[in-house]
This record gives structure tokens, C-alpha cells and sequence, in this order.
């Protein structure tokens, strides 16, 4: 197999231009993204009889070790997130998690039925762009408050919280969407109704089995001799909700979130908790992640910048203003002053890594395969891209608007 | 791509098998492998319609981990191995490295000679059977060492040392044989001074690089923003040295380890060098070699078992005496009592994950083709498998007979 020479080049270029990235103050994934397209572009002309080169944007172990990228970069996000800071979350955030999820879903619904062409793909296309415009990064607001000096601040806890719950709910709605894309267009309500129960079946499965899964775990594990038996603990919990997440229709990202979710420090023990988590960081960020925006990069084109620019814009305006008027106006309303709403709305604008994992889920499942007529469709893919991107650069340049005066390392926002 | 069935039910099974090995106090391995045999025998008949199941041993997802399993094994192996280690060794421990290679080596060329077809592929053959018995596994030997509180003993120092020496020895041996393999047989003598021509161009830009690079690169890299920066600099060094091993007609492997060796703890800093080091212990050990071992049991028939029991048993004998005479002799040379120098024999004796790494790269390489009517040949692969399983089990259990009245808890050697 072709294995080494693709992988250097990737990890090389990769990182090198997400560390430029870094430079400039923008976050690593853009410089990541940004390699793919580089090689893309580059390898067939320098290295056209090099095999592994030559067709790199259809390498399979390339693809494979993507797909792991995914895998364990949304298992991170899950175990990096304690389902305690969800129940301690205020009653103001859950207003402004329910606003950042409500307006932008109905501005991505808007977009669809008044820009994409009326196919049977129409529905569940113009649901999508909601579902992608309703998502918040939780690592992106994580790492730009952490700059601003702000996370344990009033808006920082509100935003964090609402983050997560935002990410839960696209999450979820990303399931039902899958389901629905697998069977076509907007299925019969008996269809709707048996993929509600799935998706409940499988939440109930997998949320009332990590309670009793880990923490049996741990006690068996407590007496073994095996080394890293933990991680392969962790990774079987998780490898089993993925499997059972595919079976109930959904896609293997959600098993791996809740696998990582539950897998909470307070029930496996401080220290197993931070060498499995530091492990899987080295691996992850080292390796898998950057491989995995470069496969983003290698996949799209930026064509959405000169053939719907004007598209584009109103995406990227949708964005950004659904958040910070969902966000902004029921932050406003459970008592903030103004500029702390406008805080908390901008907070909440990045979509980082999660955008783009939820689109190109949608890419792989043939969302966009009917309607490539209209130009629209036929970019809508890369728009969204782009959206996350722009969304998740300009997410600290707002911020610096309306809380002055912080001091403003780089973002390193590479995780989702 | 049906990945995380199989991965789970390969993960959960070849992690149970090698706990319940380490309970009966034998190597975690041998539970893995035996997971893997068990899997190719079950899974066709319990799952016959169930993708990625039913196919389990020819699946392209498991390959590949398993390719990475081996890749990452051997970088463990080099990472663990410093330098210095070997330049402080004795000149004892260099006459039980030789006598440890030559008289192995000897013996599996002369068994070859005596037991396979005379076929174009026979020399070729009969080297390797020396080369696979040559190996003594460093992780091994040191574990069983530790277990025995010998380690900081003479007895500990000199056989890892040696075996340290013996692993070099049969890592460049497998170099220059797989480039004889690439050409069918033993090429005329222009082609084999090529080969030597480019095994020590190989050595010399890597040996020489990675004096210049990783200083170089940790420099760099304290400037750096970017997370796990130290360990993509160390993945970028061994992808690009295994493609250079390729280029030059080697193993990716060969590249793997100088890089891992020259990975030092006191040019890349005792936190660097911890961090990354556990960070892959927790991915390899955790997930990589189990699948690896398992993916060797998938691979392998018992069939030398029942087919050629005779020569497995020779084969067998030939490994440890061959350590034995060949060790035990230099120690008994350089001055060690008798008792010593057998327990340094028997300490060299065990092959653990190296000679199975080893064949199953001949195996790829198509070693084993020529000469199949012949049932040694035809079951070699499987018999040197076996060896290199009986070896490592009965390191522990020979050495109590020398070496009576220490401890020993179960030896959890299941790195290579």
C-alpha cells in the first residue's frame, strides 16, 4: 500500500501552513484546510507518475486514517465536555442555546426554499443548511473566551453551556437528517415516527448504558494486568455505540460523542482520565486531525468564491446574524446589559471543526446529489466550508469590537 | 467502509484472550494471536451475511491497522532503545551478540538446506530461517529480566545489550534479504554489492540525518504554537526514513526504528520525549498491536501442528539451543560462571513480536511461493509463527530452572 509518502506530505504541509496559521492569528484548521488545497492542486503536475501522489485526493488509507480523524476528534470533544457542566447550566443558558438554535435553523430553512432549485432533495437540502447554521463550536468559544480572559466570566459560562447544548442538538439533528438522506427525501410520517423511536432507542441505549458501562468498567479494570486496558475500555464502549449508531440509522460520530461524553473523570478516576485523554491528544492533534482537514481541503473546491459569491455573503451574513440575534436576544432577555448579549452572540458565531464534519457527512451520504443543475447545490458543499471557516476566523475579530482592551493571544482554535 | 464492526469485535476478543495469558502467567500476545485464530475460525459461520465480518481476514481497514500496528511497534521498540545503551555495552556483550547471530544463523541455514526443496527460492529460504532465528526480542528479554530482578544483574546487562545488537543484526539481515526477495532469488554478485551500495547509503543519510535533524527540529519547535508539534516532528522523521527503506529496497520498518532510536531523551527533553512516548504506548498497546497480533492470527494456520510436527519441533529446538550454545559459550568466554552463561543463553532465547514482524513480512514479500509442494515450505510461515510463540513462553520457564528462588510475576511482554 501506499502509505508513507502521502501521509509525509500531508503531515508536513499540514502543519507547517497550520502553524503559519497560528501566526497570523488565525486558527489552525484554516491552515490545514488550506494544505489539502495546495496539494491538491500541486501533486498531479509535480509528482504525476508517483503512485500515492498522483491520485492522493482518492488515496484510501488517506480516506481511512480521515475517517479516524473524525472519529477521534469528535470522541475528544465528547470526553473534553463533563455531562455535569449540562446540568449545571443556568436557565439563561439554555434560553440562548434554544435562540442560537431556533434562528439560525430557520434562516438556513429560509436560504434553502428561496435559493436551491424544487427537487425531491429540496427539503432535507434546506434542513441541512439550518442544522449546519444552528451549530457552535464548543472548543472554538472555548479557546477566543479563554483569550479574551472571559470563561469564568458571566458570559463565558452561559456561552459554553449553550455551546454545548447547541452542538448536542445539531448533533441530533444531524441523526435524524442522516436517516432521512438514507431513504431519499422526506420520508412518510410512519418512517419519521420509526426514526424518532431509533433515535430515542439509541439514546436510551447508550446514555443508560455508559452509567453501568464505565463504571463496571473500571472496577474490572482496577484488577487487570494488561496495559493501556482503559483506552481499549473507552475505545470498545465506543466502537460499539458507533456500530449501534449505524444500526439505528445515524451516523458513527454520534456513538462516539456520547462514548466520550460519558466517559467522565469523577467515575474513571483523575489519573486514567487525563493519560487516556493525553494520549489520544498527542495522536489526535498530531496526527489524525491535521490529516483529516487536509482531506477537507483535498475534497473541496473553493469555487463557491467566484461562481455563487453572492450566495456566499448571504451564508455567511446567516451565520453570523442568526447567531448573534438567537443568542444576543434571549441573553438580553434573561437580564444581561447590551454588550454582554452582543458578547455572548458573537460567542457563540464560531462553527469551527463541527460544521465541517457535519457537511462533509452530508457530502459522503449524497445530500447534495440531486439539484447539481442549479449552482447552488453544485457549490453548496464548498459554501458551507467556507462558512465554518470565515465564521470561525472572524469569531475574535467581532469579539475585540465589543470587549476592548483584552489582551488577545493567537487562537490556536484547531479543535472543533 | 464496514470498519468499526470488525474493530470492535477484534478489540474486545484479542484484549480479553491476552489478559486471560498474562493470568496464566504467559505473554500477552499468545492471547491475541490465539483471538485472531479464533476469529477466522468463528466469524464465516456465526456471521456468513454480515459485511465486515464474514470477509474479517480480508478486510482492507484491518490491513491497514495493522500496518500501522507493526509501523508503530517497531518506532516503540527504537523510541525505548537509546544509543547510548548500546555504545556503553561491554565486549562481553558484543562476543554473546555475535555468537548469538552466527550460530542461530547457521543452524536455520542448514536446517533450510537440509528440509526444503531445491528450488531457485531455497537460498533465499534457508537464509531467512536463519535470519527469523537469529532475533532475540529486546522487550522480552527485558521484561522476563525484570521479572526476575536480574536486570541491573551482569546476567541483565549483557543480554540486553546483546539482544540489542541482535535485533540491529536481524533488522539489516531482513533489509538485505527483502531487496533478494524483490528479485526472485539471490541475484549475481553486481546486484548484491548494489544492495549493500544502497543498505548503507540508507544508514548512512539516516544515522547522519537524525544526528542533524531531531536537534534541529526541537530547536524549531520550541517557537512553535502548534500542539503535539514534537510528536508530528517525529512521525514526519519515520515516514520519511520508511520511504527511504522502501526506496532502497528495504522494509518500511528499518526506517521506523533508526528513527525511533535516534529519538533521544537528551535531544528532545525528558517531558518531550515522556509525553510523546506514552501517548503512543497508550494508541499502540491499546489499540494498534492487539489488532496487529490478532490480524497474525487471522493470518495463520496451526497447520504445522498436525502437518510437519517432526521439523516444528526441530525448528523449535534449533531456536533455543542455537541461543543456548551460541550465547552461552561467548559468556562462558568472557569470563561468566557456568550458571550465568546459561541464564544468559536462556535470556536471549525469546522472539516474541520481532520474529513474527519478520515473517510476515517474508510471507508478503513472497518468500514462501517457490517450493509449496513441499510441506515444509508450506507450512514454514505457520511453524516459524509457532516458534517464535514457544520461545517467548518458555524464556520465563527455563530460566527458573537456572536461576531458582526470584519472584516472578506474570510477564506481561507483549511488545515485541
Amino acid at each position: 500500500m501506499d502509505l508513507f509518502l502521502p501521509l509525509f506530505v500531508i503531515l508536513i504541509v499540514a502543519r507547517l501552513l497550520g502553524e503559519i496559521s497560528l501566526r497570523f492569528r488565525q486558527p489552525q484548521l484554516l491552515g490545514e484546510i488550506g494544505a489539502g488545497v495546495l496539494i491538491g492542486l500541486v501533486a498531479p503536475f509535480v509528482a504525476p507518475s508517483v503512485p500515492g501522489l498522483a491520485d492522493i485526493g482518492r488515496s484510501v488509507p488517506i480516506q481511512l486514517v480521515a475517517e479516524f480523524g473524525i472519529f477521534f476528534l469528535i470522541l475528544l470533544v465528547g470526553i473534553e465536555m463533563q455531562p455535569g457542566e449540562m446540568r449545571r447550566a443556568s436557565r439563561s443558558s439554555l434560553f440562548v442555546a434554544i435562540g442560537g438554535v431556533v434562528v439560525p435553523l430557520a434562516a438556513g430553512l429560509f436560504l434553502g426554499y428561496a435559493f436551491l432549485p424544487d427537487t425531491p432533495a429540496q427539503p432535507a437540502q434546506a434542513l441541512f443548511i439550518g442544522v449546519a447554521l444552528s451549530i457552535t463550536a464548543v472548543a472554538v468559544a472555548g479557546r477566543v473566551l479563554n483569550d479574551f480572559g472571559l470563561l469564568h466570566h458571566p458570559i463565558g459560562r452561559t456561552v459554553i453551556a449553550a455551546a454545548v447544548f447547541d452542538d448536542i442538538l445539531g448533533l441530533v439533528l444531524l441523526a435524524v437528517l442522516t436517516a432521512v438522506i438514507a431513504t431519499g427525501a422526506i420520508p412518510p410520517i410512519a418512517d419519521l415516527v420509526w426514526l424518532q423511536i431509533k433515535v430515542g432507542l439509541f439514546f436510551a441505549i447508550t446514555v443508560g448504558g455508559s452509567r453501568f458501562l464505565y463504571p463496571w468498567a473500571m472496577r474490572v479494570l482496577g484488577a487487570v494486568h494488561s496495559r493501556a486496558a482503559g483506552f481499549t475500555a473507552l475505545l470498545v464502549v465506543a466502537f460499539a455505540f458507533a456500530v449501534l449508531a449505524e444500526l439505528m440509522g445515524m451516523h458513527f460520530i454520534m456513538g462516539a460523542f456520547v462514548a466520550g461524553l460519558f466517559f467522565e473523570k469523577r467515575l474513571v478516576g483523575a489519573a486514567e482520565y487525563k493519560d487516556i485523554r493525553d494520549g489520544m491528544g498527542v495522536f489526535t492533534h498530531g496526527l489524525l486531525a491535521p490529516v483529516f482537514f487536509a482531506g477537507i481541503g483535498l475534497q473541496i473546491d473553493l469555487s463557491a468564491l467566484w461562481n455563487v459569491p453572492g450566495f456566499l455573503v448571504v451564508l455567511i451574513a446567516a451565520a453570523i446574524i442568526g447567531k448573534l440575534v438567537g443568542c444576543g436576544v434571549a441573553a438580553r432577555w434573561s437580564g444581561m446589559d447590551l454588550r454582554d448579549s452582543a458578547a455572548v452572540g458573537i460567542g457563540m458565531s464560531g462553527r469551527g471543526a463541527v460544521e465541517i464534519v457535519v457537511s462533509s457527512i452530508a457530502l459522503q451520504a449524497g445530500l447534495f446529489a440531486q439539484g447539481q443543475d442549479s449552482p447552488y447545490v453544485a457549490h453548496l458543499f464548498s459554501a458551507l466550508v467556507l462558512t465554518a471557516v470565515v465564521t470561525t476566523v472572524a469569531t475574535p475579530l467581532m469579539l475585540r469590537l465589543v470587549v476592548p482592551g483584552q489582551r488577545t493571544p493567537p487562537p490556536d482554535a484547531d479543535a472543533p
